[in-house]
């Protein structure tokens, strides 16, 4: 199938670090008027920043946010505690600049990319909205597959062609965000599927549910694993059987920037959730990630251990939008910043450590 | 004496956080775009500022952050890893815009203002450098006290006009930085001596001394403790005997921002030790200190728990500067603009919760 092939190909487009960048960016940083290693995680960042960007001192110009929108048919079995209508009007208070990811973003000089991937309406047309619709809302989990193999695949394309789009435009880093009413249902079955924890560890309140709902919550991913049964090695299995659209997108959104060399600074508990289903489609793209935070969202810290990434931020956020990866972009710049345009201690003429 | 009434002129006027102005926050946060919490604490720090600030929708337009230097007799004991030049060397790389808190300040769109205490050197005139220097270094206090009482008010009363003269050029938060090599041994005695923790428990490695290093540093507080005997009950006192006098200054800066209603953002280890002096003589400027990050530095999370701050970052950083709080303004800043900029579920036509 041409789709299975075009994914291949994305996956094997993604490069490993580049070593000898790494190398020159943690030789100058030792050059630098402070202490060596004082400045911490920083230090550490702008040298994996050298390796992914493959320069020795990195530079974060363009700043992208994607938030990608999709529906959940899960939603029936009420584990939200917001209507399903809300998905719709959260993508036009994007489009319009009043969600708290329009605030973040332009704190962090980002642009947001607002994606339609998968909302239960006919979204009116805006100048600023991409279509990648691939139906409208997912199947209910609970009962049977989220979607089909091939709309599994055609979300990760479809997320993949946002980022080759923006590319265009200028991108040096990519953050991920989400907005769908229910979402936090089937990043929780994802995340249960490929680390092979309980549920019950692992589900959260989400925006907001009481414990009947929290209840209701843990039992439908816990028929949604039972009846669907997605093989742990298989991402577009996984995706396909317990996934939604937007989370597919933001799969392949990350797949894109790594075989493109840019950083993805992942979001919270749902875009973790697409960052698993990438590592699993493509183990080479785990280094090119960054986590923003870690999110209140229960699973989360689970999540992140299985990837291995130690968050930046801890600020208790729950939202999601990608306003956790906004926030962390300034530090991802701050540390370019540091390593490029602070002076040596030979340029300063400040004597270094006594010997 | 003039002076201890000036202080406590300056003590007197920090009035209480503004309540009204707290709950008019809190209740619009409710009426926000996405669910009431979501944002954790950029939601609690919006309704903290607000209480500082006394307004519902605080806005921070003039970022400062005063780095502060001074020298430091004990570096004699062998306490630090750089020769005490550094200090004075330190001072002209702020003033050419080439160290860490240089581009980390930019970063945040804040100004630096670069204060000379106490550094032990004539340095050169600047236009940028402000002259606010008690002596040329402090004693060693491991022989007997750091400064006079009278340099100790003094100390703290030319922070604080540092501060008076900053807010006439626009200052909406101040971040709190240092310089002084050698100046995390005095810190530690100050944390040792308000605390009541034993040395060992609070002494790191500052800019990295190795284990030889280490043990003078502890013994060279140990004697300092021994010799001077500090009243934990008095913040002058404690200055004089144990101090500094960019700590000072920082103490005073701390005062005269609580005085005006502009929040603190507190950075590392020296900024801290300068906040346990400030809270010592005025409990009542607590409220109006955000902790900008937990330091690398040993003993910095004693002292946090102690003033009762939780911090906002934890990005292993130790240099000083006001590096941290540089990168944790944004934090603040975020905090505003999200309270002050999203629109509400009423304006966004977004539905509310299911009730």
């Amino acid at each position: 199938m041409q789709i299975e092939k075009d994914l291949q190909s994305l996956i094997d487009a993604i490069p490993p670090l580049d070593v000898t960048a790494m190398e020159a960016a943690a030789s100058r940083q030792k050059t630098l008027t402070k202490p060596p290693g004082s400045l911490g995680r920083l230090e550490q960042l702008s040298v994996h920043l050298a390796g992914i960007m493959a320069t020795p001192r990195p530079q974060i110009r363009h700043k992208v946010i994607v938030t990608m929108a999709g529906d959940h048919g899960v939603v029936a079995e009420g584990v939200s505690a917001y209507p399903q209508e809300v998905t719709a009007q959260m993508v036009y208070n994007f489009l319009h600049g009043g969600a708290a990811i329009n605030v973040l973003a332009r704190h962090a000089g980002a642009r947001v990319v607002v994606v339609d991937m998968g909302v239960a309406a006919d979204l009116d047309l805006h100048p600023d909205l991409v279509d990648k619709k691939v139906a409208k809302g997912t199947e209910n989990i609970a009962r049977g597959p989220a979607m089909t193999r091939e709309q599994a695949l055609q979300a990760v394309l479809n997320g993949a062609a946002v980022v080759e789009a923006e590319l265009e435009k200028g991108l040096d880093i990519l953050g991920t965000g989400d907005m769908g009413i229910g979402n936090t249902t089937p990043s929780a079955a994802i995340a249960a599927a490929i680390t092979g924890r309980a549920p019950a560890e692992i589900v959260g309140r989400g925006t907001g549910v009481d414990d009947a709902g929290l209840a209701r919550k843990i039992a439908a991913v816990q028929r949604a694993l039972a009846v669907n049964r997605p093989d742990p090695h298989d991402g577009i299995d996984v995706l396909a059987k317990v996934g939604g659209f937007e989370i597919g997108g933001l799969a392949g959104a990350i797949l894109a920037a790594a075989a493109h060399r840019k950083p993805v600074v992942v979001d919270g508990f749902i875009s973790t959730a697409a960052a698993l289903i990438a590592v699993t489609l493509a183990p080479q793209v785990r280094p090119y990630l960054i986590a923003a935070h870690r999110s209140q969202e229960k699973g989360h810290q689970i999540m992140l251990q299985w990837l291995g990434l130690p968050p930046l931020l801890d600020l208790d956020l729950r939202l999601g939008e990608g306003t956790g990866a906004a926030l962390a972009m300034h530090i991802a710049e701050a540390a370019c910043k540091v390593l490029d345009e602070m002076a040596t201690f030979a340029e300063a003429g400040v004597s270094d450590r006594n010997t």
